[in-house]
């Protein structure tokens, strides 16, 4: 038989943070698409009365202030709230509930509707970092988890194209980090280093997957990676835990790499490319201290939907849900493809 | 404070099949939508010159038989071959690869493509269970897993309108039923009683959740549902393990709930609803034999994405894939409004 050809010949891989696997079925990439187009993820002129806007009424009747760089407020359709009444205790083990308390906040990165991270300016975008880690600094006293994350276009969900995120703490530590915190801790106490200081250690070597460097930051597609561009927001020194543990220097290099990867996206397919984007670190809550969680290393996770261009997506369906993710492209092609992007010069600035 | 109301008060839930917890917000239903909506799944002419009617040249050249009831072929483009070369043995835990064999088929429900499940006879739905239990069969006689599944509507990637799902069999075990067997022997080893025979014997009792129920089958919105109308169907008696256990009585009754089942469905929006939807039951593979894994309980699960109507889904994203699944009325809701939908006659023959 042939030699193995990563490329050509399906595998599985498995992703040490989730203790799952990926099916890739390279050879894929050839079949005909017919199915539903996504529409493209343009251009509307911006909406002069989006309520995301410096100066505008939201629909709850509050009026945005005059903001010029990030505007935090609560969320005015909050999934978690901050008081509610506990549920009962469970009487048998297969109808568990549980108490959720938790709050929800909406971030606006900039008054102008029109923008988006890689038109932002470095240091605009840096501001979006340090209220970032104000935002988990000040909910990671009383929360066990502040999940910060980024719908982007309306394949993803998103119902205003304002450049924004949002931000849902929460007295419950969710399944994901549960697992990549037990994941972690795992490996932590078997080899005696960080898994993903060591992943990143490996992938510095091996180059295969890489997108982007600078001098703190590395963004790679992960050798698991589930979607088909999905990168990974990696630091090199220090090995910071929680976003509020990044030096200066760190958030600095973090703001230009977030810039750089996302021009690169909008310019693989000419689109203002779509995902769901968010960070993870060790958990927060009274209890906890910085450094306290040396398994962890903190990392930006971007999750894109786009698989062809700008209207054909991956689906994530039958197959995926009930047995396992499956990708149609190694993932060292994304990486390429990906890294033949440029990352300077934005399309619409062409 | 007010006494706890699970249609008001947020929580989570716990899923004992896959050791998970979901975020259950039901106040968050009343927040409006002006986000992406789907086009209505409908109401094309059937295409006299859909590739998977009978008769009709697929793009691989082939041509289908004249078939009158099912029909199944490879699938022309698969993510599982057969044969493939083996990945060279992992040098480093974090960068595992493995073999994966297998094969993907197609298999129509019916030769006419404007029929779907609830508007076919029990007959006709019948046959098409037959010879899913053939497929298993054969298939499983060889692969660790037989996946059958249908994605069913644009909206979940489908390509073709055709009644048809597919069959993904693989030398593998993949995520979900790896975490599902483990759940159910845990449960089993400690209660000494299969997990989902348990629930389901609480469930008849609470009758809270139940959509449909008829001598041999129960169709019920599990306590744990992540999507808005999620639904399993569950065999009341004899406690198969596999699909292939099934008597003659229980096909017949579950040929029945299905039309029914799916009629609801098709009712609750008027539309042709769209979901994924499978079958998982004990591995199987050459060592495995009839009777070997009592833990398991075979079973059917429906994963619709509609939320609100015929056009407005509900978006699995940000939160959901970095954090935990959150939804938006309860199962206990969701199940109501089921209940409340005709199950005989179907919006389009009234
Ligand atoms: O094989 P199909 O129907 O063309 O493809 C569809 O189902 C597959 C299995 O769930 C998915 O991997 C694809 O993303 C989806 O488009
Ligand atoms: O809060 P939004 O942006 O209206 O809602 C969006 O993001 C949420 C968090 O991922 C999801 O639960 C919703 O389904 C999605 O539409």
């Amino acid at each position: 038989m042939q030699e193995f050809e990563a490329t050509e010949h399906q595998h599985v891989r498995y992703n040490p943070l989730k203790d799952e696997w990926i099916l890739v079925s390279p050879h894929r990439c050839k079949r005909p698409w017919s199915g539903q187009t996504e529409q493209a993820p343009e251009e509307q002129p911006p909406d002069p009365n989006n309520p995301l806007r410096a100066g505008a009424v939201r629909s709850s009747g509050q009026r945005n202030p005059n903001y010029t760089s990030t505007y935090v407020f609560p969320n005015d359709f909050p999934a978690l709230l901050e008081r509610v009444p506990e549920p009962p205790t469970p009487d048998h083990p297969l109808f568990q509930a549980s108490q959720a308390k938790g709050t929800c906040r909406v971030m606006c990165f900039h008054p102008d509707s029109a923008m988006t991270i890689p038109l932002m300016s470095v240091t605009e975008i840096l501001a979006v970092i340090d209220e970032w880690i104000n935002q988990l600094q000040e909910l990671g006293r009383r929360y066990t988890w502040v999940q910060i994350f980024e719908n982007k276009g309306a394949v993803m969900g998103c119902s205003n194209p304002h450049p924004h995120c949002q931000i849902w703490a929460s007295s419950f530590l969710p399944n994901e980090p549960r697992v990549k915190d037990r994941c972690q801790k795992e490996f932590y106490t078997k080899y005696g280093k960080p898994l993903l200081v060591d992943y990143l250690d490996q992938e510095i070597k091996k180059k295969e997957r890489i997108v982007l460097q600078n001098s703190e930051w590395v963004a790679l597609v992960p050798y698991w990676a589930a979607w088909p561009y999905e990168t990974m927001l990696l630091p090199i020194n220090n090995r910071p835990q929680r976003m509020s543990d990044l030096s200066d220097s760190q958030k600095m290099a973090l703001a230009e790499i977030m810039k750089q990867l996302c021009t690169k996206y909008d310019n693989l397919f000419n689109c203002s490319f779509p995902y769901s984007m968010g960070w993870h670190g060790a958990p927060t809550g009274p209890s906890k201290k910085p450094g306290d969680a040396p398994h962890w290393l903190f990392h930006g996770i971007y999750l894109p939907p786009l698989l062809r261009s700008a209207t054909v997506k991956k689906f994530m369906v039958g197959y995926e849900m009930l047995a396992q993710p499956q990708r149609d492209l190694t993932p060292e092609q994304a990486a390429d493809k990906l890294r033949e992007c440029d990352h300077l010069v934005h399309y619409k600035n062409k």
